[in-house]
C-alpha cells in the first residue's frame, strides 16, 4: 500500500461531522468515503451504498469468518463494520480514504494501519452545546438524546489516542482546521512520488 | 513557553518562498515573520528591520558572546542570525513563528526547539526550473546564479530532515499545501488550551 492515506474522524453524534466533512469533499477532489456494512434495517430515506451497505446477518457473519473486515463490532444485537477490499483499492489507487468511525473503530484501524493513519477527534466546546444542538434538530428521542450524551462523555475520554483534536464552535474556523488536516495527510502521503522528483534534482 | 509554534521555511532562492509566504500571512492573523541580523551592507531598496536588522560586526560578535543567538553563521565574511530574545517573546504570546532560513540553520533550531518546531523545504520541480526562473527575473549576475544553482543541489540533500516538502510546480496548488501546514502546526500548538476545554467535559 503506497501513496494512498486513511483519515479517520471520530466525535459525538451532533458535533458537526458530517457539515464538516462536505468541506473536505469540496477542496479535496482525490477522497474515498468509507461506507460501512450493517445488519441493522435501513430508516426511512437510507440507501444502501450510500449511507451504508446493507446486508443480511448471515452474509455478515460469512464475511467475518473470511476475515473480509478491517473492523467490525456488534452494537445492540447489529453488526457494523468497515470492508477491507474497497479501502485496499483505493489506497493503492492514490486516494484519501475517509472514515467517520467511534473510538472502537479508531482503535482497531491505527492499530492495522498505523503508518498510514491520520486521525481527528470532533466535538462541541461543552456537554451542555452538545444537547442543545441534538434536541435542537429534533431528530432523536429524548431517551436516544441521553444515550449520545453518555456515550460522548465516554468518547471524549479517549482524545489523546487522535492526532488531532478539533473544537466545533466556530463553524468556519473549524472546516479550516479539518480542511487543513485533511491536505496535510495527501501532503504526507505523496512522500514516495517526492523522492523520485529528488532522484531527478540529484541525477 | 507554551501555545506558540515556529514554522521553518527552507529552499533555495527562486523556488518562490516569499510568494508563497503571502498567502500564509494572508491565511493567518496570529504570526510573527522572524527577521534576521546581519553585518552585511543593506542592498539598495532593503531597511533596517525589514529586510534585516543592519548591526556592525562588533555588536554581532557581542551578542553572540552574550549568548543572544538562536542561530547564527559567517557566510563570505559576514554574519547572519537569529536574535532568541523576539523569538521568544512571539511564541510566549501564542504566535505562530516563521522562519526563512537555510538548512545549516533549520538544523540547529530544530536541536534547539525541537518540540515546537514544524518545517517545510520548498523547491522547485527541477533544477532547469529552477535555472530558468533565476535567470528570467534577472536580478542575479550569471555567477551568482551558478553560486545559487550549486547550493540548491546541495540543499536538496538534506529535504528528509524536514517535516514536508512542496514541489513548487503549481503556485494555487502549493499556497494551498503550505497554508494547510501552518494551519495545522497552529492547531498542533494549541493543544494546551484544548486540555483545558476536556476538563470542562469531563468535570
Amino acid at each position: 500500500m503506497t501513496n494512498g492515506a486513511i483519515l479517520i474522524i471520530s466525535g459525538p453524534s451532533g458535533c458537526g461531522k458530517s457539515t464538516l466533512l462536505k468541506k473536505v469533499y469540496e477542496s479535496i477532489d482525490d477522497y474515498y468515503f468509507s461506507i460501512s456494512t450493517t445488519t441493522r434495517s435501513p430508516r426511512v430515506g437510507e440507501q444502501d451504498g450510500v449511507d451504508y451497505f446493507f446486508v443480511s446477518k448471515e452474509e455478515f457473519e460469512e464475511d467475518i469468518k473470511m476475515g473480509h473486515f478491517l473492523e467490525y463490532a456488534e452494537v445492540h444485537g447489529n453488526y457494523y463494520g468497515t470492508s477491507l477490499k474497497p479501502i485496499k483499492q483505493a489506497v493503492e489507487e492514490g486516494k484519501l480514504v475517509i472514515f467517520d468511525i467511534d473510538v472502537q473503530g479508531h482503535d482497531i484501524v491505527r492499530k492495522k494501519l498505523n503508518d498510514i493513519v491520520t486521525s481527528v477527534f470532533i466535538t462541541t466546546p461543552t456537554l451542555e452545546e452538545l444537547e442543545k444542538r441534538l434536541t435542537s434538530r429534533d431528530t432523536d428521542s429524548k431517551d436516544v438524546i441521553e444515550k449520545r450524551l453518555s456515550n460522548a462523555k465516554t468518547e471524549i475520554k479517549y482524545f489523546q489516542k487522535y492526532d488531532y483534536f478539533i473544537i466545533n464552535d466556530d463553524l468556519e474556523e473549524a472546516s479550516k482546521q479539518l480542511v487543513s488536516i485533511a491536505n496535510v495527510t495527501r501532503i504526507k502521503s505523496k512522500l514516495f512520488e517526492k523522492e523520485k522528483i529528488i532522484d531527478n534534482w540529484l541525477k
